[in-house]
């Protein structure tokens, strides 16, 4: 077996068919370093088993996904959501301090769509920075960076109204960059041709929280939140835009986060394999001397 | 029957599956003043033989669809779709004369995706340049403005690698405002969150060569190429951007441009009578004084 990339990280939702266990046995089994999870099978188990299993994996943890979901206007439904983001922040930082030297406390925030019914995207996108007001104290007292994840613009109605890495920045750049950063993903952005010197931005803003990594080709999937790929398999020059991050000063572990029903049907130490070798050939070239960020 | 907007171009693409006698028939018999026409169908008669058609019809013609589709490298591949663009440009002056009073001589451009088995999207981008630079002398001469189509972000590997407003903005502004202009789709640019300031820019620059409405809705279509619907139909708020494009000094034809499978096994007489219905509830309030441009 080649030798896998310290700095890669599995993205739990890669093997989105395993339980925890199975997951983080998978991952360490695969010779992978370190971890990013979901709230779900963490809080299937319970958030303090979760965290001993997690210590006892030896991973690194490298976030918590997913907390967000607040485009919604005040109501007891808004307050549910801010409710279950300060959960997901002390879950983040109790998961962080449970993961091994070199695990950062991130919550990955994916903003929410328009409400149903509404068409005021403006509106929303409004109270996406209304929420990370009222969520950025607690944040901050948890010593977890939020990190606001720009998704495709093909789910800007009815998953995230924060679209681009640009408008991610803007929205952080009233925060501590300790406190509020953005997730950098490159299925998400890969299409955007302000990317390279957005990517600069947030290097120069200290805001990169954590650059995640797959494919993107076509025709997508029938259902478009399904049609991510291994790293290299697609179209996307992981080469330019891990260049640009590495430039940009990120030196942390990578994710890769695969939403695809091909290789959720797959066996997760398959996955884990596959994830390795692709991460290899299309990011590690690109990642220079700062390999080993541990 | 309400009265139809005078504004309202039927795009042929809305009516797909008619041709082109059926598609002048059902426009002009749904008291729609205008139409967008596409080169298969008026290829398919040949082009004197549409022009005259299109001259009886008494319909103004608003554009041509389309040209562009130039990103692959230099060689026979690409020496073939310049001339086609250069037959386009001049089919799309021959109907602009053949059509009624007001009738406008506009190309749509849709870029082209990545070329087969490349991942340098930034040098299928500087191609697009060099073809405008290419034909932009023959449309002039021809007194046709090429109107570059930024499409969503989710075609811009298979189909366009002009995204934003703000990308096809640069790219027309070396040239002649007469002579390379944009297609303004709100249906692509909805969900950008510079799409107010681009508009408002490209009123300034002299660029918004065609005003194209249809709406977004949510799940896709599992072709993602067929999910427009009807103006009002969806989340798109065509208030905010209708009046920044009538602020930005746009003051001619409004097409309805939608790619639907639903609609397009539709009767065209139904799909024109729909089409009017939703232009006048979603679009037309919002175009105040200006309403007729004829």
């Amino acid at each position: 077996m080649t030798a896998v990339d310290p700095r890669l990280s599995i993205n739990q939702a890669t093997l989105k068919r395993a339980n925890l266990a199975e997951a983080l046995r998978a991952t360490a089994d695969g010779g992978v370093q370190a971890i990013g999870l979901w709230r779900e099978p963490v809080n299937e188990v319970g958030l303090s088993t979760a965290a001993k299993m997690l210590e006892g994996s030896g991973l690194r943890f490298t976030t918590h996904c997913r907390g967000g979901f607040f485009t919604i206007p005040e109501g007891p439904g808004r307050r549910a959501a801010i409710d279950d983001n300060r959960r997901a922040i002390e879950e983040t930082a109790t998961l962080a301090a449970a993961g091994a030297d070199g695990s950062t406390a991130i919550l990955v925030l994916v903003a929410g769509g328009l409400p149903e019914g509404s068409r005021d995207l403006i509106g929303a996108r409004s109270r996406v920075r209304d929420a990370l007001e009222e969520l950025a104290p607690d944040a901050a007292a948890a010593g977890v960076t939020l990190a606001i994840e720009p998704l495709h613009p093909m789910y800007a109605s009815d998953r995230a109204v924060v679209s681009t890495l640009g408008q991610a920045l803007d929205l952080a750049a009233d925060f501590d960059p300790s406190v509020v950063g953005v997730t950098v993903d490159t299925f998400h952005i890969w299409w955007d041709p302000q990317v390279l010197e957005q990517i600069a931005r947030a290097g120069r803003d200290g805001r990169i929280a954590t650059y995640q990594v797959c494919d993107w080709k076509t025709p997508l999937a029938a259902d478009v939140l399904l049609s991510r790929h291994y790293p290299g398999d697609g179209v996307i020059d992981f080469a330019s835009l891990t260049s640009a991050v590495v430039e940009a000063g990120y030196a942390g572990d990578i994710e890769v986060e695969i939403f695809n029903e091909d290789i959720w049907a797959t066996a997760p130490d398959e996955v884990v394999r596959r994830t390795a070798e692709g991460f290899g050939a299309a990011v590690s070239p690109s990642l220079g001397a700062t390999v080993d960020s541990a």
